[in-house]
């Protein structure tokens, strides 16, 4: 906690990265100094809802002014960066929230990519590829994004995402145990993860009882919540089941990279999410096309979108951030979390 | 309409067809002479909930006996073929509204794929595949099923349905719109049965405005609707994209009866659904893997299962159908509608 005259004589920024599982809050000075961080739940109004989200969203910010010691009314900027945002342009839903918190600064929302993006460099070219439960890249020039793909949910898009690989699991069991398919050592995994005991070769209805356990447990989940078993693939390196789908997934996510690559935009390329967080064939293979594009001057992974936020708040606030800004928020905000 | 006082003495059989899109409902004796013919809408429970389900159920059962100048209660027995009905083993959900229609007769249940095989065949021995929104296929030995494959739904299976073609067109376009993939014929017909107008090279956030507009408009459809856009696939028949996801589904299909193959079980292939019943390289590869097999004496597509709900309910009612009730069947049933 600071002393409270110098807090209140200068700028107080909060910057919030919300994400499908939770939510992060940062309140800084306008040097890029940390001042207190706090979390809350998911704060992704898509896949969580805007009532849910905005709560989440308020609990995070709420606590970090608290773990400053500060009024909410003294924060002078909110910046939240979130998916999905260019989607629903009314931002009621969540100003409205913040308002009868006690925030009384203007909310600027912005995109959860270039918040990976800048938690990765302070540069404003380059490039960034995300690969959590779902998997989208973007170019960034000047500061800005110029081109995004993917991004286009569990149903229509995000190949090569953490949703992706486990509906290609969760496929690849039932085709396995239907008998259309081999078996796999993915099988005995999904059964340990789902809690359902196998019941050897007893059949019901012309096929495995095991079959139809498994087939209701798993439509007892949301579909966007197969990402859970994405892992198992992981987990089963050598299976040839689980090679084929990570390689499906590596060639998916390298071909989102050649999507975005422009022979005029080089920079660092920015990795974020669970999937690329794994070592391995797929992170290998996004990392392989950045190379052979020629475009990529480093390579970088980052867990989540916070210090990008940050510099996103202090450039809105219009501070240049160049690399000493940068490094003090990543030392600072290290030390809080 | 027959002459009551014949009509009344003699046993009178209802057998229903249930399918996802509509319900089928013909009055027969136990000749296999089919007295009345009805329809009504979704009588799929799993599809379109109980609610629904029952409801139409009861107005094609109505509409038939009405049709044929009897009351409900002179009907001797029901049977219903449907999907899904060895999932939800309660019948109360259909019983209860027949009984308070005035239906008194016993009610059975049986399974719409052998509806499916019988109305192609009277022999009790052989195959069905089926692929229509969904896909699943069985072998059946002594007239009953002895061995099920797919129908697992369009999460986990339906490989090669409707569905399954659907969705590879929908995620097909989105790549080629988000340049990920190259262009394909596709988009062109999917933008026309959506009903999007192509916003040029209009850019939206990075990406084309085209994009988010398809996008916006297919995640407005429940998930399953996406088999509506599978006529696309074999319309676009010389588009290399077209015809690799057509490749696609046939290989799966023939896969689906290769999993249902038994050394011991000789007999007829039925093949139903829409999907089959389009000529060219999907019903061909389960045609040629039927043959290669050499466990099929003939092959024939049904356009549903009503013929074949008949022959289980005079089965039920402990006839015994051969060729010549089964001609009988066809020839009567055809008469009617």
């Amino acid at each position: 906690m600071m002393d409270h005259y110098e807090l209140v004589t200068m700028p107080l920024l909060l910057a919030l990265d919300a994400g499908g599982t939770s939510t992060r809050a940062t309140l800084t000075d306008r040097t890029g100094r940390c001042i207190s961080y706090a979390r809350g739940g998911s704060g992704n109004p898509t896949s969580s809802g805007t009532e849910h989200a905005s709560a989440q969203l308020v609990v995070a910010a709420a606590a970090a002014v608290r773990a400053a010691g500060v009024a909410p009314s003294e924060v002078t900027s909110v910046l939240m960066a979130m998916a999905g945002m260019s989607v629903n342009p009314s931002t009621d839903w969540i100003t409205k929230p913040m308002q009868q918190s006690g925030f009384e600064a203007p909310i600027r929302l912005e995109s959860d990519l270039l918040a990976t993006f800048f938690s990765g460099t302070w540069e404003g070219e380059g490039y960034g590829v995300v690969a959590g439960t779902g998997s989208a890249g973007i170019r960034v020039r000047s500061g800005d994004v110029e081109r995004s793909a993917d991004g286009l949910g569990w149903l229509l898009g995000d190949v090569g995402s953490g949703f992706w690989i486990g509906h290609q699991v969760a496929r690849a069991v039932a085709a396995a145990l239907d008998g259309r398919a081999g078996p796999t050592a993915l099988t005995a995994l999904l059964l340990e993860d789902l809690g359902v005991a196998a019941t050897g070769e007893r059949v019901l209805d012309g096929r495995l009882e095991t079959l139809r356990l498994v087939t209701d447990a798993l439509y007892r989940l949301r579909p966007v919540e197969l990402s859970r078993l994405a892992p198992l693939a992981f987990t089963a390196a050598d299976d040839p089941t689980a090679v084929s789908i990570l390689a499906e997934a590596a060639e998916a996510l390298a071909g989102l990279f050649n999507a975005i690559a422009s022979p005029t935009v080089t920079g660092p390329l920015v990795l974020g999410g669970s999937i690329l967080a794994q070592e391995g064939l797929v992170a290998e293979s996004v990392s392989a096309a950045a190379s052979a594009s020629g475009l990529v001057t480093r390579t970088r992974h980052v867990p989540d979108g916070m210090v990008g936020a940050i510099v996103l708040s202090l450039r809105a606030a219009g501070v240049e951030v160049g690399g000493d800004v940068y490094q003090r928020i990543v030392t600072t905000l290290a030390e809080l979390r």
